[in-house]
């Protein structure tokens, strides 16, 4: 029933007392969410949406997922909270049907409750593990908001944070691969990974090997472009981390949990992280909850040695049960095996179909259901479609594309030049085009700026 | 139903697959929970234990309140989740009903998962509107696990991060007042106030007033002691402050939300911070929640520039609804009176007869739901029972006590030599009084030692 009434009192509610992430206050006007089911979400107009977002890339099992609604209700009613050092039953499953799907070797999971404190932990693990302060993560990258993670953030949201001081002064950068605006002069994947890794070598070797605790970085590359290694990146970066000693740290806490079309990311290239950051996907966001699965080694380094992090919330047994419906829900009803089916038939195709059609997608990069058009003003020159970072007018035209997708009820999710398309895993093939039709009539926008 | 063969399967699979927060893996044995209601919880043997230290010390409200359980099942029937971006009809009350209870002038609500990432959020603030990097809290603190957090902090668990490299440079640490064991060679209240504040404000033109953002305390600090800071030692930090125009930012994440008998801890001395970071008692730790209480001027601040932080379950519906339902059930309940009536007339006087009887008790502190007793080895010399940051042998004295109290089936919490007494807000006389039979007991434990 639409309510327009309604949706106007809550976002006046809303702006007189909800302080908003990453944005001028003043500047926005949060559109009011009256409901969600599957792969689609509402306001209190009566328009819907696809959910081509999946919110920020977690709603890995569309919204509102009857068999985890039930769950949550059912931890509710038995207990809802239980502190850290205590043992609880929806605890351990989780832990145990994570470890499951994780490589070979990672037994263990410490959880946290999102993705910001994920990666903190595990870079302290990594720190007190190898008794070296430094962490090394890769430009074009997102971490979290905390201090170490913002730190270890490759965009411009850092920026900021570095100016005020809000900076972990043991974090640096490097270059990862990105063929299409390559770093190194590559022209093929070959040359470009081999480049890339070449390139960290020689950065390691000149930072002091033994200052580096570890190397981290998103399996593919999520909110910063849906970057996939290329063959031998990933596999390279394990034998460079094994020479020097140095732990790789994997943050799949977008690309984790079926996004890419396997459970995990690393799974595509059959590496072994020392550590997997997680959140997001594991629970689909129904409760906040994240965490770290941790090799066998690593953990004998905190048998009889305190690990110095903890919080309050560790092991949520209402977000531990959410976690448990999810990942039976996934196996039961076979979603991640229908993401990878998904990107396969009718995502990589539709979208590379546009792509032809359209002369302001440059690139299209994806797998399973983790996808970017990388859109230019130039195919030959590769220009962006609008800059860096762009914002206020120099956004402008990258706001017009995401009004058109929105008019014809699709929620696609921008990120300076690109358009991302990342719907829940479980999207039907009906939606999918249904979806694609709407980003082809925003496509038609770009173009026009052209 | 008892049912040890449940208790040991859940013991073991926590053993093969969780890690634990602060702890050394294979030296701790959790005890599995089977269930909780009111103020009590209880394990698979068919042992219950009253809960005096409320989890940590965040089920305010006490364990499975049926009006907070029937809010999130009714609010996972209806909408788990939306990102930040949007406007929510639960998190717009919550934000309502948090700033309707603060200090006048704080009227907007940034959300997070928990303490943690509330004080890394408030710090961040008050560096962007300052345009200052350092930030100044005392010793014997705890702020949370996060880089900036964990450096803030003044109590060990700092140290192994900060010697791994795990540390934000721009944090530097001050003395609080701490009558008791004063570290000014003060005889009076008045007298440790003054020159607590005279030492600060010295530190202060030392560091140079303009390096620095933020003072943040602990209002009444918590695990570290419940200090309650001398009469006037507030309202002379926010006079510091306003002096040197650095933002004072309380840290109420454990004092907050009724545990010292007002809705906020700062209630008590009427003063008004610029900042106040929240977590815990929100909703009594039923669904992840934190967030910062934001003052209008720094709120102004990014009126028209972006705030450089957020996350991805800022202002979660589950645990908005939570904290609804919460906040609702304290005031129709009269939850916080009750509190404030529990300290002056069961908890205070019950524990200062105790400390008449029991040599090993150096003084009582606290107020509302929120007690210490400082444990000395000698009341004359104030030694301390057990040795600061005490562990293995040295702790000993301290364990025995600590297994006297859950022997007659109460569950304080231990911290160094203090036994802290932290029960549900909505704890009855008959309960209160049946724990603290179970502390004179642990009390006569504590004496033996002497
Ligand atoms: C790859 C990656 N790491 C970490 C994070 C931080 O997670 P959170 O927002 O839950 O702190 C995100 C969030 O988008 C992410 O995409
Ligand atoms: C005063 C204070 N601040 C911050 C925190 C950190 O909260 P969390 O464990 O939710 O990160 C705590 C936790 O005990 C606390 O007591």
């Amino acid at each position: 029933m639409p309510d327009p009434e309604q949706g106007k009192a809550v976002a006046a509610l809303d702006r007189a007392h909800v302080f908003h992430s990453w944005s001028a206050q003043d500047q926005i006007a949060p559109l009011p969410v009256a409901g969600a089911a599957g792969s689609r979400f509402w306001d209190y107009e009566g328009n819907s949406y696809l959910d081509f977002a999946s919110q920020l890339v977690y709603t890995n099992i569309g919204h509102q997922h009857p068999k985890v609604v039930a769950a949550i209700q059912e931890q509710a009613a038995k207990l809802c909270t239980i502190a850290p050092a205590f043992a609880n039953d929806k605890r351990a499953e989780a832990a145990e049907l994570i470890t499951n799907h994780a490589p070979q070797g990672l037994n263990r999971v410490f959880f946290t409750n999102g993705g910001a404190d994920a990666i903190e932990n595990a870079v302290r693990m990594a720190r007190v593990h190898t008794g070296r302060p430094k962490v090394m993560t890769a430009y074009r990258s997102y971490h979290g908001n905390t201090a170490t993670a913002i730190t270890m953030t490759g965009d411009p949201r850092r920026w900021a944070n570095e100016s005020a001081g809000h900076r972990d002064g043991n974090v640096l950068k490097f270059f990862g691969p990105y063929l299409y605006r390559s770093a190194f002069y590559a022209s093929t994947e070959a040359q470009e990974s081999e480049r890339a890794l070449a390139h960290l070598e020689q950065q390691i070797q000149l930072e002091g090997p033994n200052t580096i605790a570890a190397i981290v970085l998103e399996t593919v590359v999520g909110t910063n472009g849906i970057l996939i290694p290329p063959p031998g990146y990933l596999a390279g970066i394990r034998a460079l981390c094994d020479r020097y000693g140095i732990l790789y740290i994997a943050d799949e806490v977008m690309a984790g949990f079926g996004r890419t079309g396997t459970w995990f990311a690393v799974d595509n290239w059959n590496v072994t992280p020392d550590l997997i950051a997680f959140a997001k996907g594991v629970n689909s966001g129904y409760v906040p909850l994240g965490g770290v699965i941790v090799s066998d080694h690593v953990h004998d380094t905190f048998r009889n040695r305190a690990f110095p992090g903890g919080l309050t919330y560790s092991g949520h047994p209402l977000a531990c049960a959410a976690a448990v419906a999810t990942i039976k829900t996934m196996e039961e009803e076979g979603i991640v095996e229908h993401a990878a089916w998904l990107g396969e038939n009718v995502l990589g195709p539709g979208l590379r179909e546009l792509a032809e059609k359209h002369q302001s997608v440059g690139e299209v990069r994806g797998l399973g259901a983790f996808w970017a058009l990388d859109l230019v003003k130039d195919r030959e020159t590769r220009e962006m479609f609008v800059p860096y970072a762009a914002a206020g007018a120099d956004a402008a035209p990258m706001n017009a594309v995401m009004a058109e997708a929105k008019k014809h009820g699709v929620w696609p999710m921008p990120h300076f030049n690109r358009l991302q398309i990342t719907p829940p895993l479980n999207l039907t093939e009906d939606e999918a085009r249904e979806g694609l039709a709407g980003i082809d009539a925003a496509l038609t926008v770009a173009d026009s700026y052209l």
